[in-house]
């Protein structure tokens, strides 16, 4: 049994075949730059050197279309029949407040992400889309949507509202929904396995960072609090998105630039953050070196993002009341062992004992490593995230009738003897 | 010597008349609608009831002038010659970065206020307009201008910048400066006092918790950190101001109702925080108490107010390192003893034990109490704040050529023998 995971962005199209009897990824690649012209696709299976094809994708539909031409090709391929195809998984990023775990995608539930997509206006009609095309093609095999919010669905309401006028919250849906919720998922559930605990008795901080950036709170196994808000724009600084800020400054900014709302919500989005303070990178590589040779901006966007982790940790630990382990995942989570170091060195006060030469060691984006001592009461991992073995699982639970929430369902990487491939 | 200070909103004129030999306040009040019409003064003197007067003033220069009037009436006031006054101290809300400390007001200091009132619309130009109106009635005497920015200055760049595009920084000072400068100035420098230590051998966070709210973290007894921003909307939920939101919300707010950038300030400003959700209330007395009688909203609203404040502790206790004392002022932290209780239960974990029965007696504005249990390593106290001490010595030490800023300057408040009248 094949399951293919969709990942459909505005421009861009992930995939990932996975062998579900064998256990391990058969393929994986993207198509990028669809509908705007120049579209390529980078198809890599393993053992095998990356293959790119130049094929313009004039919508999703093409793009998915080359994708499963490039899956069954005779030289390339890795499959012999597109029925070897048993199942699609649909990456969603908004759910809304309608979905707390993943689902079989019918009519009602199309409808349902379609009434959501006023609130992820940028991600919702891509993934949208994707669904419809990927239906069109593969018209016999279930698709699953897997929803970016619904690991977040168990925060309470002291969590998910804001203090604004109730009704924003009733007539549009302006509460906290948090993204990134397959990523906090799986590494929280590997550290309570690496902690020796079932996830329901564990509480764990998770800090997602990579362009975007989110932390999570998690208590006795379930999402409690998330710093990405109503958009992936609030929370920790990120690449481009600029996250917590006065409330007042794009009005502020607005009216001092003759701004519309749609510019300040692009400039926010796209133009802050990393970028906006270095005025050239966003790529923590890139700030870490410079910053290294005496950029001073650089500098002070590192001073800035991980003092503003520093202060996320100890918010969710007051928040949680005791902690377990903070874990780091994605891109510079995994890799950025500077931005690690200085957002936890000096919180011994806390109970976390940092180990510099395990953290400085903990480079490679295939290792779970513990970062702190051996006696720190706090444990620090650093665990490489895998989003698409989410989905994978989700939709064969689904498929085989096991699948409740993420809370019932074992999943294989919370057992203890998981191997990650 | 009789020091008067002065605070002019933007439709009101606080005032408080100091005694400088005898160390006691001989009158305070207040002149409200000033400019909108029905204008009044309410005028306190110590052990005699409050008088009031309806008389139109139409600018801030008649309210001040029927201020020192009543302050000379025969039967209500407390002086007989103008010339008593020695000296006037202002309230300035904004100082940019121009201001780190107090100082005597002449014409560059004038011109440096209104250069940084585009920062402060609301607050510089009434405090303008009552200096200049000051000044024409007591021409003969020093006037001192008191920042609620400037006791903030010494925070370090990674505090204070955001993570936005830099030349915003540069072009229109887009920057945290933060406000109630002198209330957590006046706590911290109490705290340390019940502590027993040098100012600044102390790791404080202060919790200014008023209709207006903000916290700072102070470091060996200077401000390194502190909640409000820009301007006072950000940070904690307040009586009206909403506090930390998604920045993405103001633009998809006024998409969503065709607002433009003053209304969208507007609402955030004087329609969100206690009021927003609540609907009704921003006294939180109202909130407590109809919380108590099964409000809905009104238990929301209690929650997501102390869930912040407990988070701010955490996340200031991250950026602390150590941490002496926590300080609850002003009137909520004064008098608030449910929110404070609801704020810190919980936090052993952090060193923090509350003593419920303390926090419970701890309800009169009048006396310094600490309301954690003899062992705690953390302890709390809930201090009364009083801004125009801070004020009143301010210009006593600017006249008397003994001030230099905060950490230099020793205050009444910070000597072992202070006794508050």
């Amino acid at each position: 049994m094949d399951i293919l995971a969709l990942n459909c962005g505005s421009s861009s199209v992930k995939y990932q075949l996975f062998d579900w009897d064998r256990k391990e990824v058969v393929a994986k690649g993207m198509v990028e730059r669809v509908i705007i012209g120049d579209s390529f696709i980078m198809h890599e299976v393993p053992g095998k050197e990356t293959y790119r094809e130049n094929s313009e994708c004039s919508d999703h539909q093409v793009a998915i279309d080359l994708i499963i031409k490039t899956l069954l090709d005779p030289v390339h391929g890795v499959l012999k029949d597109i029925n070897q195809i048993s199942a699609v998984g649909h990456r969603v990023v908004h759910g809304g407040e309608k979905f707390i775990r993943s689902v079989m995608i019918d009519e009602n539930v199309l409808d349902a992400v379609k009434e959501v997509q006023h609130l992820a206006p940028l991600h919702n009609p891509p993934n949208i889309a994707g669904i419809e095309a990927a239906q069109a093609l593969l018209p016999n095999v279930p698709h699953v949507a897997i929803f970016d919010t619904a690991f977040h669905q168990t925060m309470p309401e002291h969590a998910y509202l804001y203090p604004l006028p109730y009704d924003w919250y009733e007539k549009y849906g302006v509460r906290r929904y948090g993204f990134h919720g397959t990523s906090h998922l799986y590494v929280s559930k590997r550290a309570a396995v690496l902690l020796g605990k079932p996830a329901k008795d564990c509480n764990i901080i998770t800090m997602h960072i990579g362009n975007g950036v989110s932390h999570c709170a998690i208590q006795n196994g379930i999402s409690v609090d998330t710093s990405m808000g109503l958009t992936p724009l609030e929370g920790a600084v990120m690449g481009t998105r600029c996250g917590d800020i006065d409330p007042a400054i794009p009005a502020f900014m607005m009216q001092k630039e003759n701004l519309s709302a749609k510019e300040i919500d692009s400039i926010l989005n796209k133009k802050s953050g990393v970028l906006g303070i270095t005025g050239r990178f966003t790529d923590r590589r890139d700030v870490i070196e410079n910053a290294a040779n005496g950029d001073r901006l650089c500098k002070i966007s590192l001073d800035i993002e991980a003092y503003r982790l520093r202060k996320y940790i100890g918010s969710y630990m007051a928040a949680l009341g005791k902690l377990d382990a903070i874990v780091f995942t994605a891109g510079v989570g995994e890799m950025g062992a500077p931005i690690r170091e200085r957002a936890v060195e000096g919180l011994e006060h806390l109970g976390i004992y940092l180990d510099k030469e395990r953290n400085k060691s903990a480079m490679t984006r295939k290792r779970e490593t513990l970062i702190t001592s051996d006696d720190s009461p706090v444990k620090v991992y650093v665990i490489p995230t895998d989003e698409e073995l989410v989905f994978t699982e989700d939709v064969a639970a689904i498929l085989a009738g096991t699948y409740t929430d993420h809370m019932q369902f074992e999943y294989s990487f919370s057992r203890n003897d998981f191997v990650r491939n």
